[in-house]
This record gives C-alpha cells, sequence and structure tokens, in this order.
C-alpha cells in the first residue's frame, strides 16, 4: 500500500473509515485483502481531490521550467561564453545559493528590498544571492585570496515584478567573469572588455556596441553640475535608469522625487548626451568644469590609457565613451561598461525585441575590504553576460525561422521487424553503451518496425541497427539511414567499428 | 566618492560631521576638496569597522564554497554522469530551485521537517527543493507529458545537522535520470541499473554492489510479520536505517518508538537477513508467509523478470536482492536500489571512508497523479547519482596520493624580457585568443622574464612564446616548452599555426 503515506490528513480519515468495513470473502483474515486496500485508497484520493474543487498546480511566481528545448540552447550559449573565460585562463568557483543576510545588505543600492529572504526557522538569518560578485568579494575575503581570475555561472533570485515576455524571471542564471588583484593599471579592464567583444561576436547575435565610463567621471560631473555628495548614489540610480526612460522623466524623477534643482539637473542633462570615442575623451579634458575635477580627471586619464589597449585588441572601435552610463550598483569605484545590440534582430515576422543590455561590469576596488575585519582591500575587476535576454534573442530566432533542435544525442537506433526479439535487442544495445555509442530502443517486447522507424524520424536517430530471425541465424545486422533509408548487411561482429565508421564520417 | 553608497548608516553619520567642516584652502569653493572627502571616507570607515569589534565573515552553517579545485573534479565527475546520461538517449531539463511549499509537502515522509522555507514576503508560500523528483513529478503534471526520458543536474537543500566529514552538506548537487511512462515492465527498470553499473564502473570508484528490492516486497513483509497497515511507512523508515545502525538499535527504534509488538519486529529481523542473487527470488516465492502476499508476489515476478534483464546486460553479478534495503522516501511503489561501495578505497594513510550509498532510485508511479487534477498516473522509475559523496571519495583519493590539478586550462603564456613590451604582448595575445588559443600574461608593464616562467611551472601552462627587441627585429617568435626548457625560434607569421600543431601533437 505505497501510497499510504502520500495522502493529504483529511484523505486518511476517509481511507480508515473505508478500512473498518469486514474483510471480503477473499482475505486471509491476518492481512487485510489488497484489492480492498487498494481500492480505499483509490476511492480515498478521489474524494480528496473531490475536496479540492481549485486543485491547480503552479509554479512560483515569475519562475519557469527549462524544457528539454530550452537547455539545448542554452548549454550551446553557456559552452561558448564558458569557452571564452577558459581562453583567458579564468578558473571554476562556486558558492552557496544562499548567503547570510548581513553579507548581502547594503550592497545593492535601491535594489536591495527585491532580495529573497529565507524563512527564520531557528539559525541564521539567510537570503538567496542576489547576483554573483558580492559573494565572490565575500569568499576573496574569508579565504584571504589576494588575486584571482575565476568565472562563476550559477542562479540569481530578485523579487523584482516579472516581465516574462521580455526573458525577465524572478531565477536567472549569471555568467560572471572577474579579475581580483593589484595591477598596473587598465590592463585587466581592457581584458574585461576583449572578451566582452569575443563572447558578443561569437554569438552572433549581430552589431553590438560597449558604452564606456567611469565613475569617477560620473562623480565628477554630478560634483561639476552642483549635485549635494548625498544624493549621489541617488542621482546615480536615476541616471542608470536612461537605457529605458526618456530623459524627460529621469529629469522628473530626480527633480521631483529626489529633490535636485532643475538648474543643477539640466547641467547633468547637457552632459549625458555626449558619447563618442577618445576623442571625446580628449574634449572632456578640455572642459571647464569636469577638469577641475580631481576625480574626474583620473578616470578620464585611465579611459585614454583603456582605449590605447582596446585599440592594441583590436576592438576600439566597438567601445563608445558614453556620459549617460552611471550603472545602478553601489559598488563600482571605476570604469563601467554595459554592451547593448544595436541592430534589434528583427526580421520579417518577427516580434520587435527589447533586450536591454546584454553584457555589463565595471571596476570595484572597495568591496573585498567590506567584509575584511581590517579592511584590506582587494582591487576588482569583472563583467557579467546577460544570458537569459541571449538566450532569449536566439530562441525567438530559432522560432521564427522553425528552426527545429534535437533535444537528445542519440546515435543509433535498435530495432526488429519480428516478435519476441526483446533479448537480442538487449543484448544488441549493452555492446552498442559498452562502446560509448548512444543508442536507444522501445522498452515494448514487440513494438511494431513502423513504430520504430517511426520514432527514429521524429526524435532525428541518424542510424539504425536492425535485427530479425534472419540476420540472427546468418550472423549479420542491418544498419540503416534514416535520411536515406538505405538498408546494408554487416557482420554481427563488425557492428560497433562499423557504426564507429560511419559516426566519425557525418 | 564611490564607496559613499556602500558605507553603513552609522558611518554616513560620522562622515557628514566630517564633511561640515570648513573647506580647506585649495578647494575651489564650488566642489569640496576631494582628498578631503576621501579622508573623511577613510575615516569613517576606520569607525565602523571600531563599532563592529566582532566583525566575522561567514557563510551559512552547512554549506561551504567551491575552490577552483573542487570545481576541477567535480566538472570531470559531472561529465562522466552526464554523457552517460545521454548515451542512453536523455533530455536536459531543469526547475526553479524552489516551489510552492504544498508542492513539496507530504511527499517525503519523516524528512519533511528538514526542508528551507522562504521568509513570507507577501505573496506565495515557497521552499527550496529537497529532491529533483518531487519538481520533476510536478513538471509532467503541469506540461501533460505522458512520456519523457529526462536527466537533471542541480542543488538541492535539506537542513540536516551537518556532518561535514563524510561530505555531507546542507546544499548540495543530485545528479538525476528518470523515465517515465507506461512501458512493458521491467525494461526501464533494468535500464536504469544499467547506467549505475556504467557510471560506478566509469569513475572507477572500486569494486560496487547494487542491492535491489521492491516497496511491495518490503510491504508484503511486513503485512506477513503482522505490522498494521498503519505503521507501514513509519516501519519502512526505521529498516532504511539498517545500513547506518545496527539492528538492535534499528529494533530499539521500531518497539520503544513506534510501538510495534517485539515478536513482529523478530519476524522481520529475519527476513532483513537475506540477500543474495536470483536464487533468493526462487527462494521467497516458497517462503510461507510472504507467498501468500498478492503484493509481495507481484514484487517477486517483476524481480524475476528484472534479473533476467540484468543478464542480458551482463550485470547480474552486481546486483543483489536485499530484504533489508527499504529506502526511506514515501513516494516508491515498486522496485528500489541502492549502489553501495565494497571495498572502502582505503590505502596506507588515507582515513578509513564512511561513504554510505553513492547511487540509489526505484519505481514511483503515484507521484505525477498527486499532481493531476484528475489523478491521471505517469509511471516512473529513475536513479540518483550521490555525486557529493564521489566527489569526496575522489578529493580524498587525489589528497593522499599527492595528485595536483590544474585549475586552468592555459595553454600558452605570453613574456617579454625586456621592458616597455606590453604594446607588443598585448597584440601578439589577441593573435592567439582570436585563433582561439587559451592564452596568459601577466597584467604588468614591465614583468621580470623570472617571475612570467615561474608563473608558467607554478600554474602548469606547457608554451611561453617570448618577444623581445631582438624577436621585434628579425621578424621572429620564440617558443619555449616549459617541461623541457627547450627553446625555438619560428617566424612571426607562422606563430599560431605552429602553436596549434604543438597542441595537437601534446
Amino acid at each position: 500500500m505505497p501510497l499510504l503515506g502520500l495522502l493529504p490528513r483529511r484523505a486518511w480519515a476517509a481511507l480508515l473509515s473505508q478500512l473498518l468495513r469486514p474483510p471480503c470473502a477473499s482475505c486471509t483474515g491476518a492481512v487485510r485483502c489488497q484489492s480492498q486496500v487498494a481500492e480505499a485508497v483509490l476511492t480515498s484520493q478521489l474524494k480528496a481531490h473531490q475536496e479540492k474543487p481549485n486543485f491547480i498546480i503552479k509554479i512560483p511566481k515569475g519562475t519557469r521550467d527549462l524544457s528539454p528545448q530550452h537547455m539545448v540552447v542554452r548549454e550551446k550559449i553557456l559552452d561558448l561564453v564558458i569557452s571564452c573565460f577558459k581562453r583567458h585562463g579564468a578558473k571554476g568557483m562556486d558558492t552557496p545559493a544562499f548567503e547570510l543576510k548581513e553579507t548581502l545588505t547594503e550592497k545593492y543600492g535601491e535594489d536591495s528590498g527585491l532580495m529573497y529572504d529565507l524563512k527564520d526557522q531557528g539559525g541564521e538569518l539567510l537570503s538567496l544571492r542576489y547576483d554573483l560578485t558580492v559573494p565572490f568579494a565575500r569568499y576573496l575575503a574569508m579565504s584571504k585570496v589576494k588575486k584571482m581570475k575565476r568565472y562563476h555561472v550559477g542562479k540569481v533570485w530578485r523579487r523584482e515584478s516579472p516581465s516574462i515576455v521580455q526573458g525577465r524571471y524572478r531565477e536567472f542564471c549569471q555568467c560572471d567573469f572577474d579579475i581580483a588583484g593589484q595591477f598596473d593599471p587598465m590592463i585587466p579592464d581592457a581584458e574585461c572588455l576583449k572578451i566582452m567583444c569575443e563572447i558578443l561576436s561569437g554569438l552572433q547575435l549581430g552589431d553590438f556596441l560597449i558604452k564606456v565610463n567611469d565613475r569617477r567621471i560620473v562623480d565628477g560631473m554630478f560634483a561639476a553640475c552642483g549635485v549635494p555628495e548625498s544624493k549621489f548614489r541617488a542621482i546615480c540610480s536615476s541616471i542608470d535608469k536612461l537605457d529605458k526612460m526618456a530623459w524627460k522623466d529621469v529629469r522628473h524623477e530626480m527633480v521631483a522625487k529626489k529633490g535636485l534643482a532643475p538648474e543643477v539637473a539640466d547641467r547633468i542633462g547637457d552632459y549625458v548626451q555626449c558619447h563618442g570615442g577618445v576623442s571625446l575623451v580628449e574634449q572632456m579634458f578640455q572642459d571647464p568644469r569636469l577638469s577641475q575635477n580631481k576625480q574626474a580627471l583620473e578616470g578620464l586619464e585611465d579611459l585614454k590609457l583603456l582605449f590605447e589597449y582596446l585599440n592594441l585588441f583590436g576592438i576600439a572601435e566597438k567601445i563608445s565613451f558614453d556620459l549617460s552610463l552611471a550603472r545602478g550598483l553601489d559598488y563600482y569605484t571605476g570604469v563601467i561598461y554595459e554592451a547593448v545590440l544595436l541592430q534589434t534582430p528583427t526580421q520579417a515576422g518577427e516580434e520587435p525585441l527589447n533586450v536591454g543590455s546584454v553584457a555589463a561590469g565595471g571596476r570595484y576596488d572597495g568591496l573585498v575590504g567590506m567584509f575584511d575585519p581590517k579592511g584590506h582591500k582587494v582591487p576588482c575587476v569583472g563583467l557579467s553576460i546577460g544570458v537569459e535576454r541571449i538566450f532569449y534573442i536566439v530562441e525567438q530566432r530559432m522560432k521564427t525561422k522553425g528552426e527545429k533542435v534535437r533535444t537528445t544525442e542519440t546515435q543509433v537506433f535498435v530495432a526488429t521487424p519480428q516478435k519476441n526479439f526483446l533479448q537480442e535487442r538487449l543484448k544488441l544495445i549493452t555492446e552498442l553503451w559498452d562502446a560509448g555509442i548512444k543508442a536507444e530502443m522501445l522498452y515494448k517486447n514487440n513494438p511494431k518496425l513502423l513504430t520504430q522507424l517511426h520514432y527514429c524520424e521524429s526524435t532525428g536517430i541518424p542510424l539504425v541497427v536492425i535485427i530479425g530471425e534472419q540476420e540472427l541465424k546468418e550472423g549479420i545486422i542491418k544498419i540503416r539511414s534514416v535520411a536515406s533509408r538505405e538498408e546494408v548487411a554487416i557482420k554481427r561482429e563488425n557492428l560497433v567499428a562499423e557504426i564507429q565508421k560511419r559516426l566519425s564520417e557525418s
């Protein structure tokens, strides 16, 4: 009676009342008749369902299951991203899905209300991780590691109102690459931009642009425009919305909600329209207000050096110095960047995509020190690939093109035209598996040949090996190509070698 | 002043009071002197730390970070496991880390108190997933999929008291393979056992044994011994502890804690000593008490058929019919199995390992129906590889043998013996990266050659390409083998081809 433990409490009562009936004629007496028990379980289950007329299975709000189709696209994209990280010498690592709540608080600025907290079940107060950067900084401080180039692919969780249509979920995957350590200026920073270019080119998402700025230039610009220092991060957070909101609305937020003087907002408005190449960096050195700000000057010096390295990497033309780039997170201290797709991949019949940035990052030299008891700093710079948006773009494209993906990798199907050939099929498939060949068969004693061949066609299996009475008698096996429907007979003992040959050719 | 947003609230007050000092002599007036601000930030940060004398960075209880060393071992093992799942035609899928709490309740029997709940932040009541099986069943019911062979690798969370020394954590990885659908009896079940054998053999963990039983035989045995049906699952849960506890203690739990009559416990005691091959199955058909139980007979019939298929798969000698195997989880309805390592891999100097089972699973035909509004059933059978225990064993072994693993895959290091060669190094490494070669260099303007070569030796990079004034003038590059210290000069334009040749040879 294996289902008993699975029944809801009310169903139990119904079940017990049934079991109190006298035993049926076929009962042994010692043990209650099993069929009677089974019937009672069924009845009580049905009753349980009748008692819950609104029985609905659901998945948590803002989350989704990833089907095999999703997984195939993901695997391909993640493979490309990870192999780029490895090409640049990064090590893998992982941290727990949750951290002590205090580890995560006061790190994210305005967004910290979006954290998932765990219930206090006696013990520590925990929250699900919100990104991979803060756990990395905590790891560096805890392990006293002073230098590390690592990548991290993992899920993070944010309680945002999900706008699922744009591929935004409350649970999503991040792919981060970071370089921690004290090095000569801008060399690791430039490599981060190189990596972003390699990945975005490799994924063939169409033309893209990476906006670059520096937190010191942002803050210097704020100071130069007359923003009170106490409002720096709040105004920064407003500016960060410029990719989703019009300037007019951002200005309104800064003035009406955050109490900025209108003329200060307008001064900012002049700056945030500026974007260009290294020549804009030169131009800003001449800006009468900005050039008087020590921080801004440091930022401009670094950007100048950065562009020199970007030239050597051959990617300078992909990079735009953009004064409207601010980045929302609090922890950035130097160069910041964000990659956007230029040409929305809208083709005939495709919905227009509004995917925002597909990769972003920057320098955060203060974060590790916040976790160190003595405040020892470890300078860091890194990037995060917005893989969820990339998955979404690629899936949309495949949908438009009507492309189908195979969700299995099966190479060979073991079939028979005869009845009572299960034993032979099992022996045959064992040989294939043991030789490392990906093989399937139907879990039926006597499947029809047509059903078997149809299965191969619908799942994209390229080869069928067929065994029947004739073949068994003659010591041969037929190999059939699903695409061409050609069949050849080969000696049974050559089966594995022949299949490996065909697979290596295709 | 990029750190401002990062300061704790009290530090803010300290900072503000500093900022209220009159501007220093070098200040422009319009903007507050940056060095003064920087000083204020520093002071207030120190103050913040002085205010938290017990400042300790911690990671949640029962969890750990996975270092690059851990990750390398994991990647290898997971690759082997996943490629076996794919060899058997499985598709990948994923579900969210958390489910509605009600999805998970009343599925796990005595263990359900160990679930991590999320805090009620307004909205649904959620819990972290406890295994991958219940989410799979929920997925099947929700998507109305009636047939599916899938694998799932993901983290699960259980609030157990962690005994970290044995490699048990509150967050751990599971690797599941399941076959859902109505098929002819025992064919998918036998394949699950085949897969367990392939994986355990492939991992070379030493000799192993897979214990097999059937929930219907367990329940039939309970009925035959006189266990009241209401105690079936509770007694099953006690029997499940036989691999960790002595019979005497399990008997005590059943009698003293679960109110079983002592003579009933002793009758169970006789059965649970029995284990053997297919001959034991035959023997149990003759058992006077068991053979009168319809359920037990069904279970025995199925085991007989199972052994027939296991023979054809060539793995029957690895399988032991074991009446002490019960499995703790409530949802099993048919065949159950658990793999144990026979020869603890204790070698000279190695700690004895108590790793328990390394893979387990069984048939659960009722679980999907519990999620279906109309109770439609989808029969399922599957297995879970205890990868955490396997990681632990492999790591222990490597430690004993003093084996080191490379944590990066870098193939080529770009070095220079000269000062002011950063530009040339950057150009060179770009060429390598763009050709798909894994390459690193030091992030220094003027690193010493010895430092560069030492880096290669300590991180296991096999090749160095060296560029200096001489090489630049002659249009050549030196390639150095780190192991042999041999150097050869090649034409600059042949660099990529030459390196690819060398890498393909090694």
